[in-house]
């Protein structure tokens, strides 16, 4: 079944939801709509298209909901990941445990910098990026963070697709090519920053 | 002049792409639509809403269009900013160089911890949420990032506001109520992160 891909970000909201309540079984779709922001209508489409949790005019089964919403958002086990680049923000990632706590536990990790390449951080051997295809094998490694600075982003990206990575987050400020059965995730940082930079420079006109 | 929000983004991708042009004078909206993947007409539609920096059929002065464009960014200077959280993300921002890149420059930290409060962070100093009001003021603070947990953000934002604080990126993962005269950038990495496993939990299946 094909889902739209807007619901995503809306099934994190209602999965949060949940997760907020304290001693409540059941919950409606108008109460769920109030505590996320989504209309009432929003939420009842958008749970349909993952199967039938309750029935019309009963609400929905907050533990059952919460188990399946968990196992939609494939946040109920662990993902193996490759970082690629240490830099700022690999570090910064590398670093940071809210990844650990969404399953995501990284395994590898690889730069091109002589100066990192062999050293520890934080506890993960860096390796060289030339080892990107021997170390990652597609059974092992489920997705990869590309870490990299922009020029170098296509390359280790087409580096990722050889070696039978169907996943990427990818960090560089790059809309990368790749082909249409791989999944990437673009998340821009510094474009993200540039909306309130252009706010605040307005503001101050 | 208001600007559709939707072209800001574009104009950053605009910019990044001037960025890496070298020795170019000239360029044309044909040539930015295939250095960003936007449509020519919509290069063209988006430059407009900034003023004429071209002629038609002559393209855009390079130097020019990179001032303006980094102008309307508001990049071209610096932003003191307050960080509100120095968990797991606030440290991990802290450590970011990519913000001082950004031209944020981190003047205050604040946490409610009292094992964090008053020691040094990157060189600055913890202070407790309760000192937030009295040492932010307006016009020394242009930006607050509220890094703290999901219960906490409300009250932090809250308290932000009555500071007089008119920016807010929000890193918590909640959708906070505030003034129509504030700007809140939400970005919620965990969030996005689901639409990875999302993806991965249902290609396994």
């Amino acid at each position: 079944m094909k889902i739209p891909s807007p619901s995503i970000p809306r099934i994190s909201l209602y999965y949060r939801a949940l997760l907020s309540l304290k001693d409540k079984g059941i919950i409606s779709s108008q109460e769920l709509s109030e505590a996320t922001g989504c209309s009432a209508a929003q939420v009842r489409k958008d749970l349909t298209y993952f199967g039938q949790f309750g029935r019309p005019g009963s609400g929905y089964n907050v533990e059952i909901l919460k188990t399946e919403l968990k196992n939609i958002l494939g946040i109920g086990r662990d993902w193996d990941v490759a970082l690629i680049g240490v830099g700022n923000m690999g570090s910064a990632l590398l670093a940071y445990k809210g990844f650990r706590g969404q399953g995501f536990n990284i395994k590898y990790v690889f730069d091109n910098d002589k100066k990192k390449i062999g050293r520890l951080r934080q506890g993960i051997k860096v390796r060289s990026i030339q080892e990107l295809k021997k170390a990652i094998s597609p059974q092992r490694i489920n997705l990869a963070i590309v870490a990299v600075p922009q020029d170098a982003a296509q390359d280790v990206i087409d580096k990722l697709v050889l070696s039978g990575i169907k996943a990427i987050l990818n960090l560089a400020p790059i809309r990368p090519k790749t082909p249409k059965d791989i999944e990437v995730l673009n998340i821009d940082l510094s474009m993200e920053l540039e909306r309130l930079t252009y706010f605040l420079q307005r503001s101050r006109e």
